[in-house]
């Protein structure tokens, strides 16, 4: 399933003067490499495409407010203009709502992301399912809604070519934005629902410290259903915003040769995104931020991968 | 295991004139009530116990903090004159350095901690693991020097009469605190250790995400290692010190009768201890405090337990 995404790098395509590269084919050791839009949030689009294009990197992850200020039809001009293959997209979910009428507008609203992603020539959508509420703190409803939401959703993920990738967040996330807190239970999920387009994204900062984790990914990937790596440190404290502390690999505490020899080990191939949300990284310019992802890259991942 | 640290409450007992209660012996519906020392922390330690006792609690948890302020034999004498049972010590444990001289050294506070436990004739010794660096960040090797390390106490514990209570912690202190972060994960180091004096606390703060949480405390009681239950509720947003986002039950996300229906289910009788750090909680009078906290725990957890 991973392997119709990845390209390999062929350093033939960019030395031919004149030539620009296939969208996704970046040259040598940077060829799984894509760079998530959020990393570098502060950017404008147009300067983040060009930016990462320019730093020899072929591939990125985008975002559904990318496509609300762009425009569909734009946003993929504008990838395929700067030879950039579109990875994945965030992010479809919050499933949990029990009221009829919101939950009929969330599945219509991840039915728009679903086309948005066919839209883009992204292969997978990441879901963020959603979380619980004062006033309804039912774990186990909520669950039981999302994988429901989840088999409403596939079918339409099947027809459009895509994958879902669940996304089991790390537990501190669990009341306000996700009750999937781990990569076991988001395949209980996916094989609940059955389909071949629904698998889990593993997002190091979101599974680093689960106990499970090795089973888990070798689980995912016998499964046909270990559908994206996403990669970040774990920083310490805690920014006052925990989505924050998302940090360059090597600044936190995640082992990444450890957690990467296991996706390799389960014979994932596949492109690995760098998803960075923090104030610090926000700040650098985007030429220094998307050579300190490479070089931690180079060092951190790429050997393990 | 639990049973001998249950102290039936006796109206008699109290109703007595000029005769104080058993310590523990707290009356009716607040029988198995427990104040942990830190939900009131910036009450001074003697105003901490007279206020408890007041209040109809017959139950405190204290900290090695208190022990190492008023001296081991004044802190008992302290508690019994004030007619309070001891449910737990905080802490040991921090059983995670590689280095042998520190390796040692934990090792012998933690000797010193059982003592203090035996000392305050609490049941049980809460442990919190530790965590990894930076500069060693193998989560396996950390998980596996905590064995080792529980190992060579429970011996100490057993002639003591105490039992020790890993804590496996909310998965957001993984790096800095506790690399146990579900109950099944504890359990199978206390498994290992394969001592009847080595077990498990429930605090919902830490757990109350865990998919696998029902089976875990089944398991746990099964095995005779439920030591302790506590709680209090997990407060959104997360406070900048995410230790403090501790609640008065009933103020954030957590479903106390869910939680304590499956602790009761497992058979568990022993005492309920209420944790709670918050520096709103601190900011209220102790008369106040401890009045929030029997009404929530009569309302959200007593008719459940």
């Amino acid at each position: 399933m991973t392997d119709s995404i990845l390209h390999t790098g062929s350093l033939d395509a960019v030395e031919t003067e004149n030539a620009l590269p296939e969208p996704g084919t970046a040259p040598g050791d940077l060829a799984r490499l894509s760079i998530n839009r959020w990393s570098l949030r502060t950017t404008p689009i147009q300067e983040f495409l060009e930016a990462t294009a320019a730093a020899g990197i072929g591939k990125v992850g985008l975002w559904r407010q990318d496509v609300e200020e762009v425009g569909l039809d734009a946003l993929r001009r504008r990838t395929d203009d700067a030879g950039l293959h579109v990875t994945s997209l965030c992010r479809g979910g919050f499933l949990t709502a029990s009221d009829p009428a919101e939950r009929k507008a969330a599945l219509e609203d991840n039915r728009r992301a679903i086309e948005e992603t066919v839209g883009l020539g992204a292969p997978t959508l990441v879901m963020v399912v959603g979380g619980i509420t004062r006033e309804d703190k039912d774990l186990g409803a909520a669950r039981a809604r999302v994988a429901e939401g989840i088999a409403e959703l596939a079918p339409y993920a099947e027809d459009a070519g895509i994958t879902l990738s669940l996304e089991p967040m790390h537990p501190m996330f669990g009341a306000d934005r996700a009750v999937l807190s781990t990569t076991h239970q988001a395949l209980d999920v996916a094989e609940q629902v059955a389909s071949p387009a629904v698998g889990v994204v593993v997002d190091t900062y979101h599974v680093w410290w689960d106990p499970q984790l090795a089973s888990a990914i070798e689980r995912a990937a016998q499964a046909d259903r270990l559908l994206c790596y996403q990669v970040c440190d774990w920083n310490l404290p805690l920014a006052a915003e925990p989505l924050y502390s998302r940090g360059y690999m090597g600044d936190g505490f995640i082992d990444f040769p450890a957690i990467t020899t296991l996706i390799k080990a389960a014979g994932y191939t596949g492109d690995i995104e760098v998803e960075i949300f923090n104030e610090e990284v926000w700040a650098d310019p985007a030429p220094t931020a998307l050579a300190t992802i490479a070089d931690r890259y180079r060092q951190l991942v790429l050997p393990h991968a």
